[in-house]
């Protein structure tokens, strides 16, 4: 598969867009609203960032909105708050950079922008695994639902000659230690990559916070409810591999390109790094159950959403209705739909003042 | 018509796509590139901005390349090259801003991006006729070929009981005085309101420099190559309407938005808003001959990737291709496809010091 320069959410605003199908997503941004705005009312120093310099705010991974307008607003509602508090009559110029890869729906994301909006709006193509912003240009970073996507499926568990080839399956969560392994490298790596681009283009003193579907310490990944969405898409592929609509060999050189870390994961990543100091991780207050998808129906237009593009990219067009028509079948027979077990992880990161 | 946030060239990459079909306006490009590049050499001072800080470059109007992307090359080879000759050790980090109109394709711009870019590019959607970037935020302002268009068309000439009623026409050059008035008078407004948003975006001692269709001091509207074009193409809507193709009130109701200035004209604008200095106003040297279409099938497909997205606005799908075989027939029968007495300006403006 390679890098994923060409992955993104489904474009456009239609019936099976990523716009029209992220209530999900959306719920989680809600869920971690009070985190993300006392974060930034505890952390955010305004004495050090003059009302007078453009305050510039990064969505990394923003996909199509409406999402990432509401985790703006969220944002810029408290910072505008505390610069008001120290001085009544200046808040600065914001700035907010629209991240995600170059094959994202720009044109979707630029024509929905809120009308009203109080910052200068931009779009940033490409891969926030590397540079993406001059140096010390950006106060705050937020990135919600998207580091639990790798820079790229792990190299080894395609390869039919390594002992974490993994065959006849899409992830990790049904598979032996050799594929976890690889992909806890592959997400070591990229993290460790992503930290590094931001300790350059991040002033000091300004904050990063990450919100990412995760896995509780020591639970095992066959139990993550995150996982176990790619182990049923992977029986799907399977399903029809045997009834002889696609190439079992196609399927096993499928594979999702994304990993639920523990915290203790991150920590060791950011500790390695050295460059920012974790103020907060922790478990996000659980989504309102009503406003989660919860009909096999909706689960399956959210999943479709975000994952149809992979599945395009490697299989074609063609199976794409029946891939989910099944996925939604076999969702139905299940128990439990929202076992309630997962884990939303928070994480606020402040880059330390030393350099 | 209203105004025009709808408005781009046209978008993708294909056979009638602006990317295949604005060799003439990267002729112009070439043509100025040697003003561009002598203007940056002679009037930015790198002492200014030191090189800890990012250097901000906005190309507005930019389209979807590939030509800006040959204008910010061409800029930044000189920038660098001063800061180089200040200072051998350090250049700043630059990061781009390409602009458009919302409607713009920018998932084509971004898709051509230069992978070997030296700068951060970003894009940023909306009129540069309203404020775009925050407070001195800029240090080089480039606009190429795009302030010829106004931000709407005048209100007065598609009203029936106005004087400036524009009956029967799409442009101004084959008009009366009224007409032409109304669309000075818009060009005034429009090109007033453009200084004032740059005068708050750049840094002061930054640069702005335009190259735009002009119209030679003194020369009447009715003798302009460009404003020509239009005449051209309204006698061809015109046609449409004598053979019922299209409702003649639909012509009546349809205007290009676009008017070409004379140096007078610009001049006294920037006199009146006071903010910048007037460092260069000059003709472009002729662009190659060789460079710029002039087949008549050629020179109307240029057109058409410029024009066809008003005209499909106004009118409809249907009729593009008849009018545009109806434009070339008109051009096969001119006798002199290229008369030279076209005006290409080129103006540097400078932002004052005092503020």
């Amino acid at each position: 598969m390679g890098s994923l320069n060409g992955f993104a959410m489904a474009g456009g605003d239609g019936d099976q867009s990523y716009t029209k199908n992220s209530l999900y997503q959306r719920a989680i941004i809600d869920a971690g609203k009070s985190l993300v705005q006392k974060s930034i009312s505890d952390y955010l120093d305004p004495k050090k960032f003059p009302p007078s310099e453009t305050f510039r705010i990064a969505d990394l991974g923003c996909s199509v909105g409406p999402n990432t307008f509401v985790s703006i607003d969220n944002i810029l509602d408290v910072v505008k708050f505390k610069y008001l508090n120290i001085n009544v009559n200046e808040i600065p110029e914001f700035q907010v950079f629209f991240n995600d890869h170059t094959f994202n729906d720009f044109n979707t994301l630029f024509k929905s922008l809120p009308p009203n909006r109080e910052y200068y709006a931009t779009g940033v193509p490409g891969s926030f695994y590397s540079r993406l912003f001059p140096r010390a240009s950006l106060h705050i970073v937020h990135s919600s639902y998207s580091l639990q996507w790798l820079s790229q499926v792990p190299r080894e568990i395609t390869d039919p000659n390594s002992r974490a080839w993994n065959k006849g399956r899409i992830h990790y969560a049904d598979a032996g230690e050799e594929v976890i392994n690889a992909y806890s490298r592959q997400h070591a790596v990229d993290f460790s990559k992503f930290l590094n681009a931001r300790a350059q283009e991040i002033v000091p003193g300004g904050l990063i916070m990450l919100i990412l579907p995760a896995r509780p310490n020591g639970v095992p990944h066959s139990q993550d409810p995150f996982a176990k969405n790619n182990v049923r898409l992977g029986a799907c592929l399977m399903d029809l591999a045997r009834k002889g609509l696609i190439d079992e060999e196609k399927v096993d050189s499928f594979n999702m390109p994304c990993y639920m870390a523990s915290p203790h994961e991150f920590e060791q990543v950011i500790k390695q790094n050295g460059r920012f100091s974790i103020e907060r991780m922790e478990g996000l207050p659980r989504a309102k159950a009503s406003h989660i998808p919860n009909s096999p129906e909706d689960m399956t237009r959210g999943i479709r959403a975000v994952k149809e593009e992979l599945i395009r990219q490697h299989f074609g067009d063609e199976i794409l209705d029946e891939v989910f028509a099944l996925y939604q079948e076999k969702l139905s027979m299940e128990v439990d739909l929202n076992p309630g077990t997962e884990l939303n992880l928070f994480m606020l990161l402040q880059l330390k003042q030393d350099n």
